[in-house]
């Protein structure tokens, strides 16, 4: 690892726009030293008034949907519109291999060598409970580095599209056309997080079968979906390859934004997000340390087996576990 | 109130299937008093190796698809087969009014006059955490008084749904034909719970409409639905009125539990249920411990404001709570 920055070089490179700090930070950041984790609440803390002002965007869909061109289409199109995009990728496997930092370069060629966009695997991370806070903390190190638009993206098969949904802003779902089994591969609550389900590689002789699974998409949508927002999610199509849908799309990503920023859902989700984040780490860590103690976990395990063999009720041995 | 039993009252008075004293034992599981708790838990440490031998059944939908007079069908059905029914009906609203109490036996007429029945509102509750921890608890004192058939009612609108599915083998969910609009009634995560959905009031005029609305519960469970217990979710039609389909719905529900006792999904159901049960009192008590305690709960107010204001992050907001 490279040699640790002082922290206003970490600060002033930040709020520079300096890809390079900016990486070096992300890398402070998914440090477990004590003394990096105490730096970066440092720089956290100074940068954070410079925070907040992206579009955050979670995009998933399983392997093979195409994500990869996707992300590159639509963020080319965002930045000939001017923007600065950060796409920062949750991939449950890049903790023990790191293979998946190439890997992710290599699968946006284009974009990875665009001065306004930033590429970075995000670590899934669980120190101070609160799965994925670090991914919070990368989102706010790239907005006060200028990015004004944020992916984070993910596979769209586990639990993280939980988790994202809790930190964007808006959350997309990649789906396949000839789809009604391919639906049975995307874990069940995931589509009802959507906001906008979008039908990639939508071109020659995939267009019919994109409208008919953009009908299904719809119905099951209709099927599911509750609108506090005030929006009522869209299918749309698309093809990366040619790049067309693709403009429409982020037009109705915009149009989203619009809507719920006129009716305060927008910023009352944001500050909703910040307290359930306090509150999943507070909780988090409260239950680990208990479950953490020895004496509470040979409790547990002495308990469990006299329920398991009906001989203790769980409330009595709960109520045993907690007297310790 | 009654005057208290003496404990071998209660438990012979179960164990004999006394229903009179079955109800003065729920009153007694329901009471807050610390001497009433104490008693309750060594009754049903007492009855626990009586208990567990019932089939647990999830009955939910929303007021008006006709559930208590397919309640009462069913288990005259049931009851006709040899069996003895018990009927907890968990009313949110009950808590206050106490009205409901008379409503349940009055909606319920003929059932509640069958010996071979017990019907009663079963109080949500949650002392020492767990939501409804009472209503397993009332479920064990049923089945130790020889009830081997349990409904677990509730309306179908709120979050009660996703309790009582951890507490019963088999949840079904009526539902009315017509109903496109009618699913957005039902809180979305409650169909894909459902290992039945049953379409009431087809008859006469309805017959044609339930059987459209058949299919389309059909196409939207086949969206929804993961089979880990090797059984593939049904959509029935009905006629309580008429007592139509009834029996069939009896059948299917035998044929789940064959299915998945044979291959031993019933019983780690039950299993992971007890445990699941286990760490949510646990965990429940530990977090409201937490925030009961006024030191943190001032804590809390404080950072929430800094978050909310910018000022702090959200980890250093919740490391500085822990602290304490």
């Amino acid at each position: 690892m490279l040699k640790r920055l002082e922290k206003n070089q970490y600060i002033n490179g930040i709020l520079s726009g300096d890809r390079i700090v900016l990486g070096r930070a992300i890398t402070l950041i998914e440090s477990t030293l004590e003394q990096d984790i105490n730096l970066g609440e440092e720089i956290i803390e100074t940068i954070l008034p410079y925070s907040g002002k992206s579009l955050r965007i979670g995009i998933t869909g399983v392997p093979g949907v195409g994500k990869s061109t996707f992300i590159e289409t639509l963020g080319e199109n965002i930045i000939t519109e001017g923007h600065k995009l950060a796409v920062l990728a949750i991939d449950p496997t890049s903790k023990s291999t790191k293979g998946s930092i190439l890997g992710d370069k290599t699968r946006m060629e284009t974009l990875s060598k665009n001065p306004k966009a930033f590429i970075r695997p995000s670590p899934a991370g669980n120190w101070l409970g609160g799965t994925g806070h670090k991914t919070r903390e990368c989102v706010l190190l790239c907005e006060a580095a200028g990015f004004d638009t944020i992916f984070i993206e993910t596979v769209g098969v586990g639990q993280s599209e939980t988790m994202v949904k809790e930190m964007v802003d808006f959350f997309l779902l990649l789906m396949l056309a000839g789809a009604g089994d391919e639906l049975q591969g995307i874990k069940k609550g995931i589509m009802e997080m959507a906001n906008m389900v979008v039908i990639t590689k939508a071109d020659s002789q995939n267009e019919q079968n994109s409208q008919l699974a953009k009908q299904e998409y719809e119905a099951a949508l209709h099927f599911m979906k509750f609108q506090e927002n005030g929006y009522l999610p869209k299918v749309l199509t698309c093809s990366a390859l040619k790049n067309t849908g693709i403009y429409e799309i982020w037009k109705e990503i915009q149009n989203f934004v619009g809507i719920t920023k006129a009716n305060t859902f927008f910023e009352n989700t944001r500050n909703t997000q910040q307290l359930d984040w306090l509150h999943a780490i507070i909780q988090h860590h409260i239950v680990r340390e208990f479950y953490e103690n020895p004496t509470n976990k040979a409790a547990i395990e002495e308990q469990k087996i006299g329920i398991l063999a009906s001989k203790i009720s769980v409330i009595k041995a709960a109520r045993s576990i907690l007297k310790n």
